[in-house]
């Protein structure tokens, strides 16, 4: 597309901006794979495990019923004032909020981006957490607002200059994809600080209920007109098809954002299921959700520990219904190891678009323990496909390059990984997995719990001219696959 | 709300900014009047009379059927990019479109709000149609534009130095609420002007399809980066509640829009609705379409026709499915007829809001031929009770004031409506109707075909003895109720 000297007076900034990229979804990977959607695990998605709450309780929330009441809406245009969407937030918040206090959004985006329109200029600065999903930076940028992020902790101890310079801070609570939970201590005093400097403090709890509502800086709106909460239906009900969210601020802000929003952005669907969902009873603390918290903290715990197992995959301290796994460590990137698990319709978040560091971090949801499970197992599969898929690699350039007997000995830190003077012609072998234990190789038990073949006691291949006779043999014509196979039938298996 | 001196740096021109009133909705006076909704008779909308699509297909279009399919999709994320919807909506319009020209929005507003966003600072101009609903004036005021407000006639015509300087130029066609349609020749024109001039032109098409597609300029975006064409969903098919619109713009600029629109704005019940709408075949001349143009036509000529010969009514020509009412020579103005019509359960919309002309317009919908007729019937119930009403201010004024004969006259543009020197305390009669022909007066046919008291051939109350009388009896301590019955018994009827 070309956009570069756009006629159109669009603002100068609009043409660089790049629409916000998604992961690969359930039904994408299913089209590709030919498969059933159901047959895909998700472990990609921010959606709380328990399912909908409409799939739990008896016929009176059941939700297809809601929504083919909502049908008999579907005729007249919604009550732009959604007093009743309003009043069952305010009830669900508690902590003397009214419908006076909310405002309802088309998803949690439309309320940032509402927020963030009202208050910035271009050039203006906003600040973003890092990291996250891209998604505050796209808003602000929209509106041509120059924007800088910060990690967490970097946002709590911001310097006055810099608060008092930046028109909004933006800040998530907890933190995705990290599920860091910042206490209701430290936002309050931000939220004090940043009413001081005249800055704009947008709090987004998302997914607060499935975490710590405790935390919540929700009731402080009331004294601080430069506050804004939000909070969604979408994720935390595990309903991302049905858009809705809102903000909770100090009555004047509430009223102007409402003033200023578009009109009817919430459809009858929408609101006749956020009505459902706010007035189930209890609010933060409803058997659905409170099911949903314990059932979260379990699994995560268990995901942790079964994760912490696997080596190279090291989970960080979560407090939310999801992990950041730092896999820096592991013989693949995040990338790899999200398209491994892609082939086994198996859905990671590879993390590699949210940092700047590199593809060390994927991010795994919190899902029931038999989806776990299976997850467990198919990392092995990956993991054995992967090595032999390197071990293939390295093979072909060793035969590209006629390596001799030295290679890489000089640098390679595992040197010698058998024997003094041994040849590695071959790092890795390319009748992995022979399967064959007459060459001192066997099944043992995998760090995550399957079985994998160790080569640790077959040292045939580093014989000089072993490898040399298996490197000829590589190196005649033809195709690779019979190569190796008459390699092992002709040289490997007389020795044996 | 106390919006001054607000502490937020909120854009100085935000708390100006009222929130868009919208009128009595349906089940506002349902409630109000405490009858069912389905009693209420909806005149005010803008929605296809012949009902949904779904209301009149077999099995295959069954409304409730799509939306309990798109149910299974409400656990997932929608596809942001929306190519089902999008290839659709380019199928529907046809005329060289493809998905790339196409941005889904949640409603007709948030396009229009998202182009005005993308070209308008803050002070530059922006140009909007007159008469029209204010959306397009808040929409452009939320960017704090400028706004300038022409009629559809002067816009075709706008000086050059008005098109050099305004940034984007707002046309709805047909206008809503004249109901005026601008043949293609005439907006082609204006297109390739604005284009010239560096102006955005946005043509708002939301319900062309109901008048007539032939008019729209959809196929002249591929040639013309300047121009942005808007077609709706919610409003041609009679199903606002599902919000759900698009704009055709050439591929560049449907790409940055695209780029810069809210993630996610179209729910999963919209994306499925505007689907299974926009694929019923024959695009603007599907089966269902051609039918609705059909039946508004028929019921529009009529419906003009009618209200045509009720004394007062100037319907003005529309290519419509409204028809605009001018009402100057009523003795109602906008606001009392529109609440009269409601205290009976039938709504029609007061366009007093839109016009700076005063209290003169109602917009009245096409609609069923027998809902029209109960309209028509429950006109002359409240043209009764409204001039009783007025007779009987008139009266407590007079009484009041304790007026004599000569009150009124001399500026009275009617007198002497019955005889030279007749006394005009009484200018309203306080018996009206009271339906004894041995006055004088009789039932008569009504302009608008019902029957009315007629008290043409009546003086009695002119005589300045009853006059006097009367005036004295109603004078009387008590309730005015009961000195009326009083003085007819005591002083009118022993005249008989």
């Amino acid at each position: 597309m070309h956009r570069k000297n756009f006629p159109l007076h669009l603002k100068p900034y609009l043409p660089a901006l790049q629409a916000k990229k998604h992961s690969e979804r359930a039904y994408d990977l299913a089209e590709k794979l030919n498969i059933p959607e159901s047959d895909i695990l998700d472990f990609s998605t921010d959606l709380n495990p328990l399912g909908t709450p409409f799939d739990h309780s008896g016929e009176k929330d059941d939700i297809e019923q809601i929504i083919l009441t909502s049908v008999d809406k579907i005729g007249q245009y919604p009550d732009n004032r959604y007093l009743e969407l309003r009043n069952a937030a305010a009830a669900f918040i508690g902590r003397g909020t009214t419908f006076e206090n909310i405002v309802p959004g088309n998803g949690s985006c439309e309320l940032v981006r509402l927020a963030v329109q009202s208050v910035v200029n271009e050039e203006d600065l906003v600040i973003v957490p890092s990291p996250s999903s891209g998604q505050y930076r796209h808003l602000s940028e929209v509106f041509g607002a120059h924007v800088h992020s910060f990690t967490t902790k970097e946002m709590l101890t911001l310097p006055k200059m810099t608060l008092k310079r930046a028109k909004v801070v933006i800040i998530q609570n907890p933190n995705d994809p990290t599920g860091e939970l910042i206490s209701y201590k430290f936002l309050a005093n931000l939220a004090r600080n940043c009413a001081e400097h005249g800055t704009l403090l947008i709090v987004d709890e998302s997914s607060i209920e499935l975490s710590d509502p405790g935390m919540s800086v929700a009731g402080l709106v009331h004294d601080n007109d430069h506050l804004l909460v939000i909070r969604s239906v979408s994720g935390i009900a595990s309903m991302p098809g049905i858009r809705l969210a809102y903000a909770i601020a100090s009555r004047p802000v509430a009223d102007i954002l409402n003033s200023a929003r578009l009109s009817w952005n919430i459809g009858a669907s929408e609101e006749a299921i956020g009505i459902a969902f706010l007035s189930m009873g209890n609010g933060e603390n409803s058997e659905y959700i409170s099911r949903s918290r314990n059932l979260i903290k379990k699994e995560r715990d268990y995901i942790s520990r079964r994760l912490s197992r696997i080596y190279g995959f090291d989970p960080l301290k979560s407090s939310a219904h999801y992990l950041l796994v730092d896999i820096n460590d592991l013989f693949l990137d995040s990338e790899r190891l999200t398209e491994g698990l892609a082939s086994h319709g198996i859905l990671i978040r590879d993390c590699s678009d949210l940092f700047n560091a590199g593809k060390r971090y994927v991010r795994i949801s919190v899902r029931p323990r038999n989806e776990f499970k299976r997850l467990i197992r198919t990392l092995d599969d990956v993991f054995a496909e992967l090595s032999k898929e390197d071990a293939r690699e390295k093979l072909e350039e060793t035969i590209e390059q006629g390596s001799s007997a030295s290679a890489g000995r000089g640098t390679c830190e595992y040197y010698p990984c058998h024997f003094t003077g041994q040849d590695c012609t071959f790092c890795f072998c390319p009748f992995y997995a022979c399967e064959d234990e007459r060459t001192g190789g066997k099944w043992i038990e995998s760090t995550t719990g399957g079985q994998v073949w160790s080569c640790e006691h077959c040292t045939l291949l580093h014989r000089p001219k072993v490898a040399r006779g298996v490197l000829d043999a590589l190196m005649a014509d033809g195709d690779t696959d019979d190569n190796i196979r008459r390699a092992w039938k002709e040289i490997i298996v007389p020795l044996l």
